[in-house]
């Protein structure tokens, strides 16, 4: 249950404030030449601390990678990996050791477990995502030696929303702010609006959009194994996360059959083209070679600077008040977690795929 | 590929014009009463040609239980099934042989198999889910002993939204029309909607929302088997499915942490409950005992009864005639498939619940 | 549990006396013709009623193949069939519904499940292995393909044992009798033992050898995945099977390290051949390019055609006069179900194997 | 590939000679109090360097447990652990870095991957069954409080063969003689022979018995999750092993069913008991409440202190001088290894067998 994928498969482990988190990535081809300064930064895009607009709890967030690398190279056995906790503030959390905190897992970890690590989150916490940032970096350099090419960015905070589609706007800005919006004015919207939310000790949700280029006819498998059906997986197992769409989604499907499809013509190579992509690239499970984008909905995150009112674990009312370092909003930081988990979805949909013939 | 669920889990076989689809389900619990006319009835629900709304494919789907059962009881060994392909006009297909229809699987099952099946879809045809129906509807007897309730309805086709939450609407009325819609004046437009599209040779999509009930505390696993990924991942493998969300979703996304926590109060039994249920009855990932409810997205049916420009398998363009017997709007006929899916998803989420502990 | 692979998979269903028994076989590569007679053939070799030496049960074991299979070709999507039951003779049975026979497992089926099919042994029956034939057949024309052949024979019966290493013995000889051993006169001895062993309303156990030939190096993962590893899983789900070994085996694991390690030379193309084969064609769980060869140890079968004596379901004492048609030594019809299973794990680790690499 | 176990589930990474090996535990049930002394002792126990007869590597083995512990509870999260290799004399291998040691994994691992971390035997040495030490160590503290109890011991060494059935010893005299044979005299022949064989520069091989006593009714699945054929995948992954079998195994399973069945009578709580156990307290592949018992042939270790003809990566014949400190015999340090297996598979099989019924 903390693994993900079939061949190329991420197994997690680790608490908030224990010692360390890390994971095991089993099922990386073996050849690849790994550049550890690529990981390096995409973990740095993580990492809490790295703007005003994001928790300032300070995680170096060093990687150890322990295994199945030799000389530079993926040797195709298991890449075992750590990352320390340093910056612990436990004692901020003595407060939540007997209180649920609303729209957390405290409670429901709790009582499914018969006991928690109540400090920081523990298990729940989002510190679990560096892991997944690991094993997607890994990925997107084994995809980048076969053409796929893979971006998020932030296109919804609060009710200021990206207008345009994905193809206008261009992976290049991405980084440009640290909203991680593609449109330098909209993000600075963004921007400002999430310093309001977070100086009235409030939070804010959002959309982030994800976009995967160059990727091969054929991924994806019948039926239960459909491309679009493990995506949602990755995405909606992010923390926070409240709704997938991809292609026409939520917002077009609700249109005519004659506004939608998207009309073959004959494209480069002999292959098949389409005119317009409302289908998001994926025709019956199976990638059909245009662009894959979606979106994935975040909620606000659930602490709030202010007390608020909950029960504790006796089952009696008590007042919260809330403490330690938190994200006023997970857009900025989740934009890598997405590309991640996109990059782990399409690097074993692609070994999969090999196996469909001899 | 073709299996779903980790304990209580489907595999299915089948194509739309092969003598037969079926499945076995695997792991469903020993000395469980099985009511066959409840079988059977969930199969009428998902059948073709039950109403002018659908396709009219006639077909009985009567199911044979080959095996796993013994006396009216589950024997805890597999339960090996069968539906009869009856009403196959597969010369209905012959147009497409060699033609690649737009927004079908037809090119990309083509290009990932280097063959394919075409007759009705073959493996890509929705008429797979009714051996989803059989497993989901088997699951549902064993949540019935558990106390946990599914039920799903029509709440959007084309712009035609049903307006309140599903806490608005009672679930006796859903089947009280064709497009299961439990606001009977709503239906009655939706209904009106489905026929005018059809008339005109087009097709519509829309929305199902799907509610859960009785669910107990504690089904969901950290961290990659959070319950509302594995409904994701469940949901998004219907066919037509573009999209999913839960609780507050991408409609209330975003809000301020400050409107979408939800407050504990102590509840019954000395256990928490939540005053408001933003959070779609899951707290990291782990149901809290509140009502679970979430939204699927499904676009319009992709067959135009209308001539459409396309391509060939020979790469040239050609002008497709469609034929075949089509829905104008596949929402009534998921309603069943949706339930299924979800039960499918409790069940199994039930049974490895039981090993977290001794 | 009821599946059997990692990516060529299958998954079986079905009880001795319900209507039919069958499978699912999911991940077949796409694009191999098969050829439909080749397939009947090995379930004519495991049928019952082929011989004196055998159970007189009558099953024609037509098998029916429902999907995944167009115009004479896999379609990579899942190959469903059914093989009827046709010879139930249940009433045979209805002296065990309350019964415990002995090193049966009628007690432990009951006792795990609260309930069981007693008819011919239901789920735990020998027949299931029908389904085993059925996936293993259709393996091994992909195998055929890539050049791995694989066959199996009957190298102990009793006391009787073959005196040779595998190298020595044709497979051409091994159908040339029904014990399945490839010594024509040992063969003869076997035979005669099994009838006097029949007529005394005993059973008796033995031995058979497995052999895999033009495995290309490289086949079997670390460390749980090891290719041994697979085939011993493989062969101790057979039913009556106690023992499984490889190379040197029991019997000469005691030897020296000088005695038993296989020297490099080098060999064709350049690669390195070893002038010995203790290791079994396996080293550090993955195949080397030699001959594997491995033995399978089966017990005689429990069911005596004599009074025992044994407990009832309500625990009290009781005699047991066995009743049915059984086969006096599995052996000769567990020939090809110990290849079924070895095809299986072969053709399912080349396909893993070929994820090693982009 | 790297993971064992369905429900208790060990991933493991690591290389001889990298920075550490370990692994993630998931799956383990939350609520168990963990006894670290307990688990430190089974690591000493597989420990290089404790006696004379074992490889003079001196490895401390101390385990750093980062997660899933809670004030020494297990909270049901994942347990992530690694062990430091401390004592890596890596230039011992630089002979062996473009050569194929005989009986070795180097030629297999170089030609399936293209590449292979030559330090010490790198993936597939030994010396990452410590990390199947830490999860089977873990899992016989679950077990203890089930009431089942596991242990191994030395049955042969060479051509030296404990005469009787395991019930004739004590499980307390096994840890009594650096062998881990329950038999004083015996063991001290064993011991001494493998002095001899070291002193010569050779190995030699041998069995070890594995028993498990209080195994309740029920575990173990139909048709492939036999629990013994899962009980036999686990004993093949180890490192050397060639064989195994249960019960009556290879050497009863020539003799008469007469002589072989197991007659039930009336036994303890009205449970039925058998008076004799040849079938190895699994009957159908599901435990009978009586003793398991199982035998694993190991072979002699490859590395022989000579110099012996080989191949080079080139495919040219060389002479290999052999260094490092090895093992003579691997029975004496397999026990534990043995036993840690044993108990995973035990405490999967329980955990599984508990989701049979609601």
């Amino acid at each position: 249950m903390n693994s993900f994928g079939e061949i190329y498969r991420l197994t997690s482990f680790g608490e908030s404030h224990g010692p360390a988190i890390g994971g095991i990535i089993d099922g990386m081809p073996a050849g690849i030449r790994i550049d550890l300064d690529k990981l390096r930064y995409q973990l740095q895009r993580r990492r809490p601390g790295q703007s005003t607009l994001v928790t300032s709890r300070n995680e170096s967030d060093d990687v150890t990678l322990l295994s199945g690398l030799y000389n530079g190279y993926t040797t195709g056995t298991p890449i075992g990996f750590t990352i320390a906790n340093a910056d612990n503030h436990s004692s901020d959390y003595s407060t939540i050791e007997h209180t649920y905190r609303p729209s957390h897992a405290d409670y429901t970890y709790s009582a499914k477990y018969g006991l928690r690590d109540h400090r920081g989150g523990g298990r729940s916490s989002a510190r679990e995502t560096a892991s997944r940032v690991v094993a997607g970096a890994l990925a997107s350099q084994a995809l980048d030696i076969l053409g796929i090419k893979i971006y998020a960015y932030t296109s919804q905070v609060g009710d200021i929303v990206l207008p345009a589609h994905y193809t206008h706007y261009s992976p290049d800005e991405i980084d440009s702010n640290p909203v991680r919006c593609p449109d330098p004015e909209i993000a600075e919207r963004m921007g400002a609006l999430i310093k309001r939310v977070k100086s009235a000790g409030d939070t804010i949700g959002g959309v982030i959009t994800g976009v995967i280029k160059g990727c091969p006819v054929g991924l994806g498998e019948p039926v239960f194994g459909k491309l679009h059906a493990r995506l949602a997986s990755a995405m909606m197992s992010i923390n926070a996360a409240k709704g997938f769409d991809y292609g026409m989604g939520f917002n077009d499907c609700g249109c005519l059959g004659s506004e939608m499809i998207d009309q073959f013509v004959p494209g480069k190579y002999g292959k098949p083209h389409t005119l317009t992509n409302h289908s998001g690239g994926i025709q019956g499970g199976i990638s059909n070679g245009e662009d894959i984008y979606f979106r994935v909905a975040f909620k606000p995150v659930a602490t709030l600077l202010r007390d608020v009112s909950t029960v504790d674990d006796k089952g009696n009312e008590t007042i919260l008040h809330a403490r330690g370092r938190h994200d006023p909003c997970v857009l900025p930081r989740a934009v890598p977690i997405v590309e991640a988990m996109a990059a782990m979805v399409m690097l074993d949909s692609w070994l999969i795929n090999k196996t469909s013939h001899l």
